[in-house]
């Protein structure tokens, strides 16, 4: 490793998978797994495309790997040369951070492979790959280069009739079950040397087949482009792949490379954290920045990010709350363009979440859990499957995970706060809120003796206690949705008529009122000396220590949550859920508060997911507790170098990147070592360097401004850039 | 088997425990199970004491069986004659049901063993056995006769610090753990012959050992007279356990004998339908009335009965709504002081129910939904073990099964409506509605939009489906005991000064007018073609075959409820649910929507509890489903004669006798087949026989008269008796 590239020697198949996933390349469109260019099946190799979702039967709905169009196998005098089949002499792989190029270099035999590879942060369609192979005696090699059909998919196949094409171009589309849509994938090859060609067209996909007789010490290079185009982003995607392919193919491989890693300067120009400090979170902080760029729908006007990113089709390639929440602030403070994307992705999809909320019983808006095209739901009932029966659970995440449409609005706001823009509430923001607003006016209950409202049934951050009584980061959540919503009024006081065109026209007039009265009724947190009790009844629960549980558990997979998980019934958390409120809404905390309700939670957290370390680091800044914030800074920022999220939750493999964490490593640097906070667009600093850290240098961009922040043991200074 | 006794020919270990619930003889003060004398442990041997509760560490809290004294082993020239141990030449047991006599006759070897055994209706402390020993040969026979220790405890032990007396009478005493409750057992024994005698005492508990040479064909009898007392009923039970042997042993074993049969007579004569049908459902029926009448509590002015009567400690020995919806009715209209009883132990155990209430931060009485003495609530957090882990699984019985109060008041009210007698609400009765009605005002959520009252996180009857809203049953209910709180003012009309006096201290002004407005405001059920939803949702869950789900099972024992359970998330119920209110108010409803009800909800029912069968063949017989309903009286009437109730519930022993069912064969004897109602204590018919019955001929008393009822295919008649 070095300060920008992440790599490993060696090779064990036990890793493919996961490497795959360390060494993603991604550019919004389309993530490339970082597996080797000959992977097959149990490496995991997908090109796995944003926004393309299928569902195969009455399987999860997931999204769409495209066929593979970067897949080349090769031998040498008849000797396959291909990882997984046979062990090399050497291998090393890894992905340089800055530019965003994955490369390998093998050596079997006495041959040595070595690629570099990109998906295009210039052109989101392409892909290329230069692939070098030096032989050290004379021999026959013969390179088999094409689209493959043996792809990763964990509930497909999604792809059906599939149509081939050679020629110079080859040529590779099929259609999704489900929906019909049809994606295409191309290839073109360029070769440095005279060979001989033929194709193969096959159950496999389509090949070229390129044979060369080398001599001793020859280099032979081959220059892949490839393209992937789908129905939803051109009229004739085959089409489309093809001129992709030929043009890039007449540019040639470095000047596609020059403007892929020039597009990346200008990504890190506008939100690097330079950090002087030690070297492994240097480079963990750039690997975090790195994949939450990479994954960034610059490409697209109303798209957000899923929770594995654009790593595979883990978490069906849904969008959670982690895009609001976790994913949202990097983009909000140095590329508000894609903070914008995000959140017109929640506007463009309000008509899902009036159908759910609908298909409930309720009205207004429902977001789903996690959300597809269109705001579909995909979050299924049974979304665990038990370990020890192998049945499917009933989950209530779907149900019951009500703080999904107030974590929307909590963004829309802070959208505009940071930015002073209210383009977001004129595009629409504006109908997202009242709904929202709306759909808790019909969820709440009064008890027949008293006039306090409560949410029942729900779950909050901690999904280990599901279908609990007044969460307090729910009930104070929807309490923040009722004020933005009220708050619409001085948002747009310069033009009332607006407003009321917009409550007229949702009929809004009743709710309105009801708002205004409800706005302040909504049950408050239940207290025990200065602790937030999370939910009715949490301090009733069994008290016992992180260990203990874990000490309960039979199977190392299996489920901690619900009434049959070994954390359902006691105090022991998945993850932040009072103290993502007190992150989330600093100021309406003492540090007191705040003090006490970490030192109560934080021993019960199991920080079970990869939005836990990153809440608890925040407030751990904000109280001086800067030995647990730089550790949990630790965890959050190395999580998809060093590893150590969870791979499966009960039988379901949930691997990939963390966004989220992604996105909590650039909060924990920004927002609280930093202690960056902007009101009405002007930024102010509060630093709390860590002992490990000597200064911290980056970019913001805030109320249509662009600062440089620059934080040492010394304090901060804000200057124009 | 005649017309009045079950019994079995051979001996299996392996039916041993079932053969002691079968055989079992009771007097409501203490059962004991139908062993043979010699029984060990794997018999299941037990003298399980009403009402006497203990708790073993954690474990679940049950009765106390006493020590035995009754035990006794006998061997020929030094062989052991012992079922279990030893293989007999021939072997027969049973029970005399018209008279509550255990026999057998059991031959090993040269000796045959005969008995007949009793625990005495007319003095419940006493049990009795006369014991016959013939000897074909020569020999020494050696009788062991005492109390012992070696008794069958579920989640003992329960008794500490014995103490054993030996000489005329036997005695063994100990207290519980729990509450230091002395238990007293002491035995005396008679014989007709000239014997050596010593006596034992050690670990097993203390012992006379009786030494005789015998002549061939002689035959030596042996009175046994026993005795249990504990400090609950005496404050000396040692010494009133000694007077009870001694007393019974002056009068001898048949003036005891006789004094129990006479008692027995008077119940028969009190309770007996007399079916002119098949001779199988005449015994089954008599059986049920047998079982019925064995665990009443005539020996005390409150008490209840459990939900497996008095046959061991499966299901903690706890009363149940079983009592009141399923128990209740034939006392109620054949001994109604034993009704009286029944209800006073509610009435008594309020207590108990403000505290469950105020528990869960509810207000007024929330009996308990496994009560045991006192009212306090024996059901646990953990009410299921899984089959598969063995672990406690998070059941919500004893949180959501809220209809248990709603089913007290509504017994209550039936009790006034057949007796017309006013005084168990002037005994305590006005309060317990008041403060039930009180709870259920206090549960009772509206939406912030809507003045529907909602009563939502409940479990009904069918007990798969945990936590669900509105079930239609307990909306119901509860809306009866709104109703029966008002009519509280009806009823004492002629003393209006008292029911003020309650309300002021009760300090209830406010809640009775917010109980006459919420009466009306109750959310009613919601339907589709007729049929009643059995909750919200219901209708959408999976709609699946019986069937189907049976074949999901991995397990015969594993639990089918709950999330994950192989029912929960179908539309297949436990038991009666909506049906359970048709039966219940027939009133309510017209023949055509229960019929519509019936023709849905039957096949989706697993009858997987001894409450189902008998409520819907009580409503087939209101709409001349006349086969089925005479397949489920079968049923019914049979499940402690035949067999074919649940032994396990995941990994959790249920098994003895089942005093519901046994309620519901006399329910569908009277109620469905004679159609018998009592309106303003005025008895009235409607006959319904299936073709099986010829006539049904049996005794009622109501509005303080007594009746005789005589149905046959001609119709029905009523007449004084």
């Amino acid at each position: 490793m070095t300060g920008w590239e992440i790599g490993k020697t060696g090779f064990d198949i036990k890793d493919a998978a996961a490497d795959g996933t360390k060494f993603l390349c991604a550019n919004g469109f389309m993530g490339l797994r970082g597996a080797p260019e000959e992977a097959f099946e149990s490496f995991c190799p997908a090109v796995t495309l944003a926004g393309v979702y299928d569902r195969n039967g009455d399987k999860w709905r997931e999204p769409v790997n495209a066929p593979h169009p970067l897949t080349v196998r090769a031998a040498f005098d008849g000797a396959p040369m291909a990882l997984g089949d046979r062990a090399p002499e050497s291998h090393e792989a890894g992905l340089d951070l800055r530019h965003g190029v994955y490369f390998r270099d093998t050596a079997f035999g006495p041959v040595r492979i070595s690629s570099r590879r990109l998906t295009s942060m210039a052109d989101c369609h392409l892909m290329a790959d230069r692939m070098t192979f030096t032989c050290q005696r004379a021999g026959r090699l013969t390179i088999t280069a094409g689209i493959s059909r043996r792809i990763w998919d964990i509930n497909g196949p999604h792809l059906f009739g599939f149509t081939a094409g050679t020629g110079e171009t080859l040529l590779l589309s099929a259609r999704t079950g489900e929906k019909g849509i049809l994606v295409a994938a191309a290839q073109r090859a360029v070769i440095s040397f005279p060979a001989e060609e033929r194709f193969i067209t096959g159950d496999d996909g389509v090949f070229r087949v390129i044979e060369k007789d080398v001599r001793p010490g020859e280099k032979v290079t081959l220059s892949l482009f490839a393209a992937v185009w789908t129905s939803l982003d051109a009229p004739d995607p085959e089409e489309a792949a093809r001129r992709t392919c030929d043009s890039a193919a007449g540019q040639g491989f470095d000047i596609c490379l020059k403007a892929h890693e020039d597009a990346w300067e200008d990504i890190w120009d506008a939100c690097l954290i330079d950090m002087d400090g030690p070297e492994e979170e240097q480079l963990t902080l750039r690997a975090s920045q790195y994949h939450l760029n990479a994954c960034a729908p610059r490409h697209a006007r109303d798209m957000s990010i899923p929770a594995r990113g654009l790593s595979g089709q883990t978490y069906k390639g849904a969008v959670f709350w982690d895009s609001e929440i976790f994913l949202l602030p990097m983009f909000l403070y140095t590329q508000p363009e894609i903070a914008r994307s995000l959140l017109r992705y929640r506007i463009a999809t309000l008509p899902g979440a009036l159908q759910k909320a609908a298909e409930y019983g309720y009205r207004g808006a429902f977001y789903a859990w996690e959300s597809q095209e269109g705001g579909a739901e995909g979050c299924t009932d049974f979304n665990v499957v038990d370990v020890f029966t192998h049945r499917p659970v009933r989950t209530y995440f779907r149900d019951c995970q009500i703080h999904i449409s107030a974590d929307i609005v909590h963004a829309l706001r802070e959208y505009y706060e940071v930015t002073g823009d209210r383009s977001l509430f004129e595009q629409g923001g504006d109908r997202v809120v009242l709904e929202c607003a709306r759909f808790y006016l019909s969820r709440a209950f009064r008890r027949l003796q008293g006039d306090e409202i409560e949410f029942t049934d729900v779950i909050g951050p901690d999904e280990y206690h599901e279908r609990v009584s007044n969460n307090a980061y729910t009930n104070r959540m929807i309490g923040r949705c009722f004020e933005t919503a009220l708050m619409l009024e001085e948002i747009f006081a310069d033009t009332p008529g607006r407003l009321q065109a917009l409550k007229r026209d949702l009929d809004y007039e009743e709710d309105w009122a009801l708002l205004e009265s409800a706005v302040k009724k909504i049950r408050g947190p239940r207290k025990r000396g200065g602790v937030i009790e999370q939910f009715d009844g949490y301090f009733a629960l069994e008290d016992c220590s992180l260990d203990t549980v874990r000490r309960r558990l039979m199977d190392p997979r299996e489920y901690w949550g619900g009434d049959h998980g070994v954390a359902g019934p006691t105090q022991i958390i998945k993850q932040a859920d009072v103290i993502t409120l007190m992150a989330l809404l600093p100021e309406e905390f003492t540090d007191e508060e705040i003090d006490a309700n970490w030192a109560y939670y934080e021993p019960r957290t199991e920080h079970g997911s990869s939005l836990s370390a990153c809440m608890y680091a925040l407030t751990a800044c904000r109280t001086g507790r800067m030995e647990a914030a730089w550790r949990l800074f630790q965890k959050t920022a190395g999580i998809d170098v060093v590893g150590g999220g969870k791979e499966w939750a009960g039988e379901i493999y949930i691997g990939g990147t963390h966004p989220a964490s992604n996105g909590g490593a650039w909060m924990i640097a920004a927002l609280g070592f930093a202690g960056l906070k902007v009101k009405n667009g002007v930024p102010s600093l509060d630093p709390r360097l860590p002992d490990e850290i000597r200064s911290l240098t980056f970019p913001i961009t805030c109320g249509g401004k662009k600062y440089t922040i620059t934080v040492t043991s010394d304090g901060g200074s804000i200057d124009p850039a």
